[in-house]
């Protein structure tokens, strides 16, 4: 039974299927437009950092269960950058305005800081560059879910900036909780998926190998998630960037040698590493994901809400 | 049969009549305290720039019908200034999100653009500095009917900036669709309404003339409509725009030359175009006029979702 | 008869007992998760500069009274900073939206010239710096009077920054109002209390004295506000700065030697002027007194919207 959702090691398979089965109830509510249930509870978003299209997904969670809000972009004002006042006091002080906190922090660890103290419920939404984001990572393994309607035994490509991308790292940690799950890390050499990670997966016996062209494996996948590469973070010229990019990107012609039940996974923003023309295709998952985080966040604050 | 609201082209005289009944009807709604005929629905007020009047005046409607806002007044962030992300794609999670999205944005077309991707009504909210704000057009022609009970056959004159002026440009193009209207522009020759205006009412016999003194047809009209000049449109001094200003703000003196059942609008805010003075006399239409922006964004609002 | 909340002059005893009990009432409707009572009104939030934890505690209060609330945490663009308009022009027009203003200004008596052209109830939630903050005044007082049952004969240390601190200043006069209150004023001889507070006390036959260590009245008291001093305020080095400090910051050394019932306020943020360590102590009444917060607010709301 979980009072805070910190990070992902927290959840349990049993944990993520019953949460699961409550997303789907969701969504039918969602459908019919939500409910009143819980309209005599406040969540406060507390983002320290802007991050609108997180705190959207939150926020229309809430409402759809009828719920309130109180709202804030820039809570480093609120707290330590200008009051010098530390986290643990602002918590302190939420637990006596409202029923749950949703909490996006700067520093990795900010969330469990906050957690660490609080008599209501705390939902990290992301803290700090290399942090977590527990709430996205359950997202991504529900649109699978949901979409194959399983998870064991699929073939699951991760792609882009597997070294500093936080979903990527959360994700290929969930699904190593499932058997037979292969894994086909696809990055360029500099931006491989670190070491850590695949260390945890062979203690897990989760089967994984590392590529550099997503051509090579494309026609072997159930799923191919795709992320955004930033130039930045490759010591490379445009021209040498764009060469680079034709061995990650996806358009109609890498669609066209992908299973017809496979599904194409990003979770946006994008740039271009997915063309426009994909969008129209059936298997094209990106924006069923991107609302399936409501529904994630709609069963994820009504569990916590229930219980405290 | 409109699904968003775009630019002013797109009103025709049997819908802004049909338009206009209704917005009655939310008069008498709002005065009730509202209605919570649409508790389950969300609206998104996606403002790339910010614009708080605007933006309070439809989050203050949506509440009236008993509705949810989600609010963004940086949406910059949340799209492409740091994400480099497309309007489309962050219309198009919305769009599995909301009921409707309110849109400002800082780019002429950058509305249009949100619209053709959408499944889920559009309202422009304002774009780009020469763009449209359709709602502010309505809200300026409910205002003149509320308040005469008729836009046929009335004299108005269009005061100020009228070569930059968003809502004159919009309400001059409104006025042509009825009977028998005449227009006095009047503004400083620099600062003069634009010849396309002028070809659009003469292709559709619309009278008009060009003025550059308030005083020399105060007395023949029945609306005036007050805009601010911006002293840094013109090379002037200090004491040259003082003295230039003269011949088009509005005291009480000038207001003694007025007819009786005339009025007096502004779209707010104001800097001393007219003169604080004014507001207690009951031709001071200006602040009835921003509280018609509640009743036409209420009407607009319920319209779109009903259909949708 | 209030219609408007400006400043803490404005309260008499009477006034002050019958919201407190009502503060007592919504205690207990906010611990029943509210009411939905005035679920057709709007509150405009309208802070000229951000103050997360006010704009939270009103906003919290407003929901849990059922009602809704638009908000914005940079009304000086709303305003006067960009466009010029007059906070007269910015509330004519707010009448007509809302039912009830909280402000948060930037000026002195910026909520004072907000109430006399209103036609709604307008809540001073802060003016300037050297300026009132009359809700946090009543919360200061209403906790003393939760905690303690009386203020009649109670012994009050004001300490720390006593001479440009708002929150003190304004307790200090509420506090005169009530019998055989001794008030010491615990500070560093250049941050101590003004003489106009004295001045005001002796005509109130309010019995004061000034000390410059927390320790040497600690045992009499049984109240101690805390307030933070701001290294800033005092031309001295750091090491300066701590030696100093010790005169006035509170630990567990300094509990054990005040009364069993006394209690430890603050207004909040906090640096280290009051050490964690004291927070488990139930005469820690810092977080109470920041939810005492609400129910002031709740109470105050309800009082302005059910009479106008």
């Amino acid at each position: 039974m979980l009072k805070h959702i910190i990070e992902s090691q927290q959840f349990t398979v049993p944990f993520i299927i019953e949460l699961f089965e409550s997303a789907k109830r969701m969504e039918k509510i969602f459908h019919r437009g939500g409910t009143q249930d819980y309209s005599n509870k406040i969540m406060a978003s507390l983002f320290y950092e802007p991050s609108t299209r997180t705190r959207f997904s939150f926020e229309t969670a809430m409402y759809r269960l009828g719920g309130k809000v109180i709202s804030t972009e820039n809570a480093k004002e609120f707290s330590s950058a200008i009051s010098g006042e530390s986290i643990e006091d602002t918590i302190k002080v939420l637990n006596n305005f409202v029923d749950i906190v949703v909490i996006r922090h700067n520093e990795i660890g900010g969330a469990k800081r906050a957690a660490e103290v609080s008599t209501i419920p705390i939902i990290n939404a992301g803290d700090g560059k290399g942090g977590q984001h527990p709430t996205q990572a359950l997202t991504d393994l529900y649109t699978i879910y949901r979409e194959i309607k399983t998870i064991d035994g699929l073939n699951i490509a991760l792609v882009g900036d597997l070294a500093h991308g936080r979903t990527i790292r959360s994700l290929a940690y969930l699904l190593s909780k499932f058997e037979r799950v292969k894994i086909f890390f696809v990055a360029p050499d500099p931006l491989q998926i670190h070491q850590d990670i695949c260390d945890h997966l062979e203690e897990n016996d989760t089967w994984y190998c590392k590529e550099n062209n997503l051509l090579k494996i494309i026609n072997q996948v159930d799923v191919v998630y795709q992320t955004r590469i930033d130039k930045e973070k490759l010591n490379v010229s445009d021209a040498e960037f764009n060469q680079l990019m034709q061995a990650f990107f996806i358009d109609r012609n890498v669609l066209n040698q992908l299973k017809q039940n496979a599904i194409v996974m990003h979770p946006l923003p994008r740039l271009n590493e997915i063309s426009a023309e994909v969008d129209s295709d059936p298997r094209a998952a990106y924006f069923r994901q991107a609302q399936n985080g409501i529904f994630i966040r709609m069963a994820l604050l009504a569990y916590l809400m229930d219980k405290y």
